[in-house]
């Protein structure tokens, strides 16, 4: 793809290596795992390490059950599901708790379990976009079943913290769903310290191809197939082992703890840069969340008498591609408002995330191309416009 | 994958042309379709083109809606979803109704949906395989609302007659899913004359890789998000759409519509030579379903005296692969004495199946080596064994 992508968030370059250690798998050991004849068992091997890298990427434990999904969507769904089949309809415990800055998966599982006698709640972060341990306890009453978050947001790139609010959760009773997309590869975290009861996540924003996610039953959670349909996966998971898929995660697991530590100081470098670069040169664009734990790639900013949307036409233009939501994410301008953004400032919130392809080139060009695009453009008053 | 590959109807070796169309996806155009930028942008013609290409394969109309899956078995979830979502939940019509020699994600479907009130029920073909209207009518009641049928079996190789049922179907108000898994690429079929309300398949069955399924909601029947939480795919399955996957079932559908006659007379040509070889071979060798229609790429055969599972081990060890079920497929022998076979002839069954890459040599030589292992093993009382 040409042009200056900084748009990681939605989806990052498949690593090259990954769909190399994949193509194998494709041309050659095309069978069914579970077959009792050699198209399966010569799958056998690949398969045991692929899931042992997995595990060790996540930091996972051996009683802890990984199940590969299809997406970060599917992951999701199967948390939720398996929430109301082991503990609504065991318990009545029939409260699910979301974060309102949330991707779209989370929030439509709520909204699909309401039709079948649930209560969903929502969660508004502070000012700083952060949902604190005390904004989840206001909200969480004997019935609360579960509280799903994603530790970072793709969007805003802020991080909330976990581990106090897993601690919130288990002195509740209450099952701890952390969404790990935008997290994996790009922080150092331990999993027990964490204490979440359910990982998933969506790979290709860690470099896997589309269609590639997972979800991790830590042990002794409820866990329910989704798909149903088979003994695939513990039977967890119907459909065919996606052998490919599941090499390439091993693959992007490898290289994304080979290069966490250079995303958590290089490209936090760069993302600096790039924020020190465009204040200089448009003194009016306003940052946000700088003072705060963020992730190391992702920065959002507004630049007040612009609508974003044109802004990304025009830079797209120039072949500088950003995010204004969208996919499974909210409108940027609607996550903003519910960090207390106010609503003409909202709508004026791009969205730019780093990779580990980013380069200095890139970060200094694209703050050169904001610059001039402002500079052509009138600001326009967007109490009128939204 | 070395040896003489029977068992196609799990999987078949994925198209190498299919692959090659796919790589650029991984390669460079790995972009988002949904994101207003041109990482997106460069997708809409191929998209668009790829269902064009789907549609007409399936023989699908324009009003028609196509969603592309992980696998079958996520594409059958989404049909007895939507139907318990758009019919149960609206109008109290709550017995479903299924094939006892089908797949796995149907028949656990059923249970899946027993847990909310629904009431399952379990059609058994006659003695030649086949599921007739008949059948089918004499456990349709008031409350039907589904009728769920695999047209073809990809182990027994028979073909229910499913316009027929199709017809009794619409003429009761009952909804009807077909899965032509086995069927797509193997048959010429006019959609509009079968009259199946969703069609679902599972790709690999004809030279896709693993993870891609799809289903077909006909013009005005209820369809709802399994998967949700988005707008992708007319917000009728969340993730963000897996182009690559999307790429190659353009691609496999292409090959299966050019290789349709193909497989319809020389696929069939070998099959009845290898039934040939075999009948005179190994005279005691009992074949089943040949007098009536069928797929032209599958063949089951018992051997009575022999235990299959013995047989498949020693074919695996002679580089002969077959299949007695497993995977999402029930047992064999589960299928075969639900089709009135007698338990012990039913535990000697294999299903052989065919598919474009089999030659002529590979139907002699399986034949040879089934008639040598037969030779050097002592045929049992499988009464004692079973």
């Amino acid at each position: 793809m040409k042009g200056i992508y900084l748009d990681n968030s939605t989806t990052a370059r498949p690593s090259q290596r990954a769909i190399s250690a994949m193509l194998p798998f494709y041309s050659d050991l095309w069978g069914t795992p579970s077959v009792p004849h050699q198209g399966g068992n010569i799958l056998i091997a690949t398969i045991e390490s692929s899931y042992r890298t997995i595990y060790r990427f996540l930091g996972a434990a051996e009683e802890d059950t990984f199940i590969l999904t299809s997406c970060g969507a599917e992951a999701v769904n199967q948390v939720f599901n398996s929430v109301y089949h082991g503990v609504t309809r065991k318990n009545n415990k029939n409260h699910f708790l979301v974060c309102a800055t949330d991707e779209a998966p989370a929030l439509m599982c709520v909204s699909r379990l309401e039709e079948f006698g649930c209560v969903g709640g929502m969660v508004s972060p502070n000012a700083n976009g952060i949902v604190t341990p005390e904004l989840i306890q206001e909200q969480l009453t004997p019935s609360t079943a579960l509280v799903s978050l994603s530790w970072g947001n793709g969007l805003t790139g802020t991080l909330h913290p976990a581990k106090e609010i897993a601690a919130l959760c288990h002195a509740n009773g209450v099952l701890f769903h952390l969404d790990v997309t935008h997290v994996l590869g790009k922080m150092d975290f331990d999993l027990d310290e964490i204490g979440a009861n359910y990982l998933t996540f969506n790979a290709e924003q860690f470099h896997a191809p589309k269609g590639v996610g997972g979800v991790l039953f830590r042990k002794d959670v409820p866990a329910y197939a989704f798909i149903v349909g088979g003994i695939e996966q513990a039977a967890l998971r119907a459909g065919s082992l996606n052998v490919p898929a599941l090499v390439v995660l091993a693959e992007v697991s490898k290289e994304g703890e080979d290069h966490r530590d250079y995303l958590g100081t290089e490209t936090a470098r760069l993302r600096n840069k790039f924020e020190d670069n465009l204040q200089m040169l448009v003194p009016s664009a306003k940052l946000f969340f700088q003072n705060q734990e963020r992730l190391p790639h992702i920065s959002v900013m507004a630049f007040p008498g612009y609508v974003n949307e044109t802004l990304l036409y025009l830079l797209n233009k120039k072949r500088v591609m950003a995010c204004i939501g969208g996919g499974s994410f909210q409108q940027i301008a609607l996550v903003m408002e519910a960090c207390g953004v106010s609503r003409t400032l909202a709508h004026s919130a791009i969205s730019f995330s780093l990779s580990r392809d980013t380069s200095d080139a890139d970060v200094d060009d694209a703050a050169d191309i904001i610059a001039a695009i402002l500079k052509q453009l009138k600001p326009v008053g967007l109490e009128e416009l939204c």
